[in-house]
C-alpha cells in the first residue's frame, strides 16, 4: 500500500512546476495541464526580467492552455502554492537548494521530482566529479530513487523525492540494462555512439546552436566527458572506465537515437536477445521493443515512447543496438509525468498518450 | 578610361577585409582566395579577443583557403597593409568612421567598397531615420556610388567608394526597377513580401535564431519598419510611403525570395513585361530572367545569381514577380566582388563562377 | 435541440476512419484514440497492398497507440463496422464516391466528416472548374454544411454532412472574414501571400518534395491556380476575380503562415480592427487573436490553435494581417475533431488541448 | 614522365560527363565549368524524356554555368564527342557497360573515371557479393586504379581507367588507414558508426527521402551489410568479417561524418596518433588533419576538404576518431576532378579551392 495513498478517484493532487518556462518545464506544462487527476497550482520561472506574467505571455504557445500566473519563485512560494508535488525543471544548483530546504526535518509534507542531475547519483563524489560542481545536499541522496519507472516502479510510488534519468541516459540505458542483466553482454568495451537533437542543450544561447552554424550540421562532442557517462554506467552495470560514451548534435530540435555496440558472450544469439528485451520490459507500456526493425526519431518525436531494436553480427559475437526517444518527453518531462503517476497512484499512461 | 587604370594583365590588385570573421566576410575570403586578379593582403576582425591568430583557426571552414593572419585593424592597420582595395563588411558605425578616416583629404589613395548600409542614400536623413544612428560621415555622400552593377556598371569603374547594395533590396529592386522605369507599372501601392534565411541577421546570438526556436518556424519581423524599405523604393522608383515591405524569417541558413505585387496601367501585356526585364538585364550575366517560370532559393543559392520571373494576373490588372538570391553571395559578397571586377577592369564573373 | 442527441455521458461514440495512414489519418487516430467520448471501430487505408494490418505495423509511431486492424475498406465495410461517424481522409473522388452511397436515401443512419475538397462548396461548377474533375455527388452539396465551427458552430451540431476546410482556407479566412463580415475592408484587390509545410501535400512522391530538393528551398507555387483560392473567397467574402492568392513551399514539415495585404475604408482604425476580430472570435478557443503582436509557425504547431495578428499602415490604408496553424490539425484532423465534438455535443476542446 | 603527356600550358583536355543530371554530375558540371585546363565537350544523361535539351532547362542552376546540351547518351556519342576523359557518375551497371566498350582493345585513345561502385575491387566476386550484381567487365578490374589521391597519387597520372572511392568509403579510410597502416591500431573489431546527408542517395525518389519523413529524423540502414563495408575494409586494412560499419541518415542535404572506434597496442599514445595522421597526409591539401579538435559538417560542405581529428582514451587503449566530408565533393565529384588533375598533371587543387 502506497503511505501516500493518492487516489484518482479523490481530488485532484495539486503539483507546482519550477522552470516552466524552460524546454522540459513548457512539456511539464503542457502535459500536466490536460492531465485529469492532477490540479497545476503555481508555475515559477527565474526568467529574465524577475517579473509575474500569465505564462501565456511569457510562452506564446501556452496561451489558452494554462492561464497561471508564472513567478520568480522560492521554497517558501512552493509552501505557500499549497503544491503536493513539485516538479523541478530547474539547474542543478537550484534543485539541490531547493530541495534541500524544502525536504529539512520539520518541513511541512512535499513530494519532489526533480529533472536536474542532482540526485541521480548515491556517490555524492561521482557527482561532483563528471558535474565539477559541490552537491550541497548529499544527505537526501540516500532516499532519492532513480525514476525510471522501467526499473523501478516498484518503489516509485513510496518515493518522497525521485531524481528523473538524464536524456541520454534513458537512452542508453534502455538498450543496454537488458542485455547486462541478462548475463548475455559483456560489460568490457562498450561503445554507445548517440546522437541529440538541440533542445537537450537547453535555451540558453550557445554559438553552436546559432541557426546557422546547427542547420546542415553535425558534430561529436563532449567525447569521453559528457555528464550522461557515470549514470548510463551505473544504472545499465557497465564499469564507466571501460564505457565509451560520444555524444553528437543533431540538427534536429527533439529527439535522440543511440547507437550501441556490446560484445556477446558465446551462445547468445537472436532468440536470447529477444528474450533478454521483452523480459526486462513486460508490462512497461513507453518501451517498444521492435526485434530486428530498427528505430527511427520521427517515429517516437512527441511522444513518451522509447523504441529499441537490434541486429545481430554473429560472426563477430557482437549485436548493434538502436535506441531512440524524444529527449523533452520520455528523456525529461513526459518521463517525469510517468513517475509522477506512479507516484499518485493512476494508470502509467494517464496524460501521456 | 577608367582613371585607376587597374589591369588584369599587369600586377595583381592588393585588397584587404574588414569584418573577415563574419558571415559575409567568410564569403570574401573564400572568393578572393581564389580571384585570379587580386591578392588579398590583410584580414580584420573585432573578433572577440582582440587577438590575432590565422583565418583559419578563427574560422576553421577557412583552413587551407588562406594562411593569412586574422588581426583587429583599425584604419592604421589598413593604410600599413598597403592595400588598394579596402572591403568592409563591418557594422554600419565602423564603416562610417574608418571611412571618413581613409578617405579624409591628403590620405593616400584608397577605394573602398562598404557592405553596411551607411553609404547607400543619398540623403543622410534617411538613413539617420530608418537606421535610428546619426551619419558620421555625410559629406561623402555625394561621391558613393550605389553599388548595384545592373544598373551602374557605367559609373562604378570610377568610383573611390562603392555603396554595396543591401540583400532584399537587391532581391525587390532586381523585380521592381524594370516594370517601374519601363513605365508599365504604377507606383502606388506596391507589396514586396520577402523572405529571408538567417544568415542575413549576423552572427549575434538572438532568441529568435536559436535553432530550436528557427527549425520548423516562419514569422514576419520588421513589418512597415525594416531598414532596407527606403532603399527599395529609392532604387526601383517607388513612393517609400506607400510601400509596403514585409519581411519573413526562413528556416534556412541562406537565400532570400521575395514575391511582389505590382499593378499595372492599361496595356501592359505579357509581351511588354518580358521585353521590360529583357532590355534591363541584357548583358548582366548574374540576373536570369525566366519568363514565366518562377525562381527558387535552391536554384541560387552558393551562387551570385538572382533569378526573377512573373506571372500575370490580366483581369486584375496585376502582376506577381517572384525574385531570389543567395543573400551572402549576390546579395553581399558576390556581389561586393562583382563590384571589384567592374573596379579593377576584369570580366564581372571572375571568380563567381 | 440536436436531433441526433448524442450525449457525453451516455455510451461513446463509434467513430471509423478512411484514410487512416496519411498524414491527416495518422493524426485521427493519435486525436480520437485518447478521446474520452468516442470509440474508434475502424480504419481503413487504401495502401500499397491491399491486405489488413494492425495500424502499428503500418504506421510504426502508431503502435501502442491503437491496436486496431487497418483495412483496405469499402462503404460496406464502413456500415459493417457500425460507426456513427465517418471521417474521411481520402481523396476527393473516393469521397465523394463514398459519401454519395452511404448517405443515399434508405441507407442506415451515417454522418460524415469530409476532410476532402468535394462538399465545401454550394456550386459544383466552382468545384469543377478548380479542382479539374467532375462532381459525382452534386445533390449532397446543399445539404453540406462548411465545418468552420468559428463560423458555422450554430449548424454543425445538426449537420449529417460536414465539409472540413482546406488548411489554406482555415488559415486565411481566419484573417480576413473579420475585415469583411465588419465592413472595415475594400473587398477589392485582396493578396494572400502564403507559406505551407510539406505535409500539406501529403505523402505521394513527388520530385520537389525529395529531402534534398526542399532542404534550405522556398518557391512559390499555383500563382492564382490553387484549389483553395475560391473556397476562400466564398468564405471570406472576397470577389474570387480580385483575390490574389499565392502559395509557397516552406523547408518545414507543418504550418502554414498567411501574411494578407488589406484596403481600409476611411475610418478604420487599430481599435476598429481589434474590435472587428474580437467580435468575430469571441467564444472561441481556438482562436487566439493576438492584437499587434504577430504569431509565428512554431507557437501552434502541433496545437489546435490558430493565432491571427496585424500591423496598421494608416497612410497607406492598408492592414498586414498575419495568421497561422497547424495544417494537420486546425487545418485538417484537429479542426475535423473540434467538428466531431461539436456533433456529439461535447465541449469542442475535447481532445484537442 | 607521364605517357599520356597532358599539359597545363598546352591545349585544354576535353571532357566529357555521363549522368550529368544527377547530384554528383551536376556538381562536376560546376567544377569543371570553371577548370582553366579543360573544355566541356559533352554532358549526357538518361533522364526522363530520352530528349536533348540546354543543361540549364534541365538543371535550372546550371544556366549561366554552362550552355552545352545534355543529351541521352551512348558509347558511340561518347566517341563522337571528341572526349579524351569521360566522368561516369551513373549507375554501376551503365559504368560496366560503357566501359567495357569504350576502353575494349583497338578503340581510340579515351581514359575514364568512373564514380560507380563497379571497378573499386580487384575480385570481381566482392562486388558481386556486396552489390548483388553480376560484374559484366570483369577484364578491367586489374587495370584499375583506386582512386583515392592521398594514397594513390603515385600511379593515378599513368591510370586510363580511375575508380573514384564511395563517400562513406573515403570518410572512413581517411580515419582508419594511417592506424593500420603505422601499426598502431589492432585491425580486429574496429567499428565505423557514420552519419550521411541524403544526396548520397541520389535523386530517385523513396519514402523515406520525403522531406516529411527526413526533416527532424536520424535512423540507421544498412546496418553490416552497406556496400562501402567492404571497400573501407580493403583499403584501410582491416578484416570485413570483424569490421562493423553502420550507416545513419541525417536530416541534411550534403556531408558524411564518421566515428570511428578503434582498439590501440600497447604503447600508442598522443604522439603517436599524431606522427601517423601527419606522415600518411603530408603533401595531401585536402586532409587537414586537426589533432584533437574535432571536426563538423559544417566546416567541410561545399568544400573538397576531408577533415579529421581524434581523443584518446588512454586507459582503455583506445582511440576516437572523427572524420568528414562533403559526399557530393571529396565524396564524389570532387575527388574525380582531383583525381582528373592528377592525371593530366596540373594542381591537385586546381579549380577545387
Amino acid at each position: 500500500m502506497n503511505k501516500y495513498s493518492p487516489s484518482s478517484s479523490g481530488p485532484k493532487t495539486r503539483v507546482a512546476i519550477a522552470g516552466a518556462t524552460g524546454y522540459a518545464g513548457i512539456e511539464l506544462v503542457h502535459l500536466l495541464a490536460r492531465h485529469p487527476f492532477v490540479e497545476l497550482v503555481a508555475l515559477f520561472s527565474s526568467g529574465r526580467s524577475g517579473k509575474s506574467a500569465p505564462i501565456g505571455e511569457l510562452v506564446p504557445a501556452l496561451e489558452g492552455v494554462s492561464s497561471l500566473l508564472c513567478e520568480p519563485g522560492s521554497p517558501q512560494a512552493v509552501r505557500k502554492s499549497g503544491a503536493q508535488i513539485l516538479l523541478l525543471a530547474t539547474p542543478h544548483e537550484t534543485s539541490m537548494e531547493w530541495t534541500r530546504e524544502l525536504l529539512a526535518p520539520g518541513q511541512p509534507p512535499l513530494r519532489i521530482i526533480d529533472l536536474s542531475g542532482a540526485f541521480r547519483f548515491q556517490n555524492a563524489a561521482v557527482f561532483e566529479k563528471w558535474y565539477n560542481l559541490p552537491h550541497t545536499a548529499p544527505e537526501l541522496l540516500n532516499e532519492a530513487v532513480y525514476g525510471w519507472p522501467e526499473k523501478n516502479r516498484a518503489i516509485i510510488p513510496q518515493a518522497r523525492l525521485v531524481a528523473n534519468p538524464g536524456c541520454y541516459a534513458t537512452t542508453a540505458t534502455v538498450a543496454l540494462w537488458p542485455l547486462l542483466k541478462s548475463g548475455l553482454a559483456k560489460p568490457e568495451y562498450i561503445i554507445c555512439d548517440a546522437k541529440s537533437g538541440a533542445s537537450g542543450a537547453g535555451k540558453g544561447l550557445r554559438d553552436d546552436l546559432h541557426f546557422v552554424e546547427l542547420e546542415g550540421n553535425c558534430k561529436a562532442y563532449g567525447v569521453l566527458t559528457h555528464r550522461h557517462t557515470p549514470e548510463i554506467a551505473e544504472q545499465s552495470g557497465v564499469p564507466v572506465e571501460q564505457f565509451t560514451f560520444t555524444p553528437h548534435l543533431l540538427p534536429v530540435s527533439r529527439g535522440i537515437l543511440a547507437t550501441s555496440y556490446v560484445a556477446l558472450r558465446n551462445g547468445a544469439g537472436e532468440a536470447e536477445i529477444e528474450s533478454a528485451y521483452r523480459d526486462a520490459y513486460q508490462g512497461s507500456p513507453f518501451v517498444r521493443f521492435k526485434g530486428t526493425r530498427l528505430p527511427e526519431i520521427n517515429q517516437v518525436v512527441h511522444t513518451n515512447f522509447c523504441d529499441v531494436g537490434f541486429r545481430l553480427n554473429a560472426p563477430a559475437h557482437q549485436v548493434v543496438v538502436v535506441s531512440c526517444l524524444d529527449n523533452l518527453l520520455k528523456g525529461a518531462a513526459g518521463q517525469a509525468v510517468q513517475n509522477l503517476n506512479c507516484m499518485i497512484g493512476c494508470a502509467e499512461e494517464t496524460a501521456l498518450l
